[in-house]
């Protein structure tokens, strides 16, 4: 076997920042997984975000069921979301300083709006490009657990987000002198199916979240906690 | 490194039927994926099935992104919604014969809906296994990738399931004499976002599926395809 090649000098400063493994990652790929779509059109970080996407699930459901050997399957599959949604990874982006290494158009790079995303699917490419480098989870957990361990905990020491329902009817109370409006429908009629329910959550014409759960009230709460994530980071 | 055991007198046919390997597994895992939860509160597959859903998404995309190297990413996101569906897996079941060796109380057993959901959970807690003894995909993927390739294919071949909504919507008019009814909703307002728009497909009073994508178009498909396959498997 040989040695690992080194970090090209380009690569650097990325490296440091990102306090990626100095060794054995694929040092192509990482380029690679910088460059939004709308800098190039053949070589950018599309499908290295789609893979991505499979590696932080089960990065996290790992974690989890290390970390939490007594949870229930319902509060591992809620936190679970938590933590491979976009705003997670959005704020784990911003903590670790991506985007001044994030190839992208002048046109888009103006686009606010579209500014999370970006950030979120380029979390997700690189933890595509550790997985990839080594065919496993070993450069991925240590690398991403810090991360998860924190917004875990303030998952499980929040009891605002404990409790998405009241917390989000709390919150548009406050700020919207109205209450959230959920609609829930049965999409499976078997007895503890996990996916038996499916919630969205709505403030006036404003779909704010879905999601679903073996029951109509754990549908809900997932809805509710992405409504609140979502009116909590850009009220 | 000490030699990996062979598998106990009492599970030798159930690694023979279901042609699992016969060195290198957690054989006490193995046992415990093929309790259902109705057989043992305290001893049973729940949490390999939370974990196992995980495994089965990577393995997919993983699959995917290397028999598909020009396919785009909204068809392999298709494909792999196609793939790791609680349709596919009960098949795949079904085909390999799982349910003999499945624990389950008598009262749940005798549930015929419920059936579908304990295959489908059965093989994701089957998949934990085979990641967890090893770590890695190293055995997921020459178990399952025969039965992603079958399916993967048939999606590929078939004019009717590449395009969902005209599929469903012959099949109602068939069957029912009525057409889908869609309700689609904008729940990002980014430019290219995966996620920007989730559509449910409905026949009546009944919400047959749900999906999301980055156009109205790709969320109504992704709909249609759970639609179809529900309609499809039990008309």
């Amino acid at each position: 076997m040989t040695e690992p090649l080194p970090p090209p000098p380009l690569l650097r400063p990325l490296i440091a920042q990102l306090r990626l493994p100095q060794q054995g990652l694929n040092w192509e790929l990482l380029d690679q997984a910088l460059i939004h779509a709308s800098a190039s059109a053949d070589r950018n970080n599309e499908r290295l975000e789609f893979f991505g996407d499979s590696v932080l699930r089960l990065a996290a459901a790992e974690f989890l069921i290390e970390q939490y050997p007594n949870a229930t399957v319902g509060d591992l599959t809620l936190v679970r979301s938590h933590l491979v949604s976009d705003q997670t990874l959005t704020q784990i982006a911003e903590n670790i300083g991506v985007e001044k290494f994030l190839q992208t158009s002048r046109a888009a790079a103006g686009d606010a709006a579209a500014r999370p995303k970006r950030l979120a699917d380029a979390m997700e490419a690189i933890l595509a490009v550790l997985y990839l480098s080594q065919g496993d989870l070993k450069l991925v957990r240590p690398w991403l657990d810090p991360h998860l361990r924190t917004r875990a905990q303030q998952l499980v020491d929040n009891p605002e987000v404990n409790n998405p329902k009241t917390a989000l009817q709390e919150l548009t109370q406050r700020e919207h002198k109205t209450l959230p409006d959920y609609r829930t429908v049965e999409i499976s009629q078997t007895h503890g199916d996990p996916e038996r329910f499916q919630a969205e959550v709505w403030l006036g014409d404003r779909c704010l979240g879905s999601g679903i759960g073996a029951s109509r009230k754990a549908a809900e709460q997932a809805a509710a906690l992405q409504g609140y994530q979502l009116l909590h980071s850009s009220p």
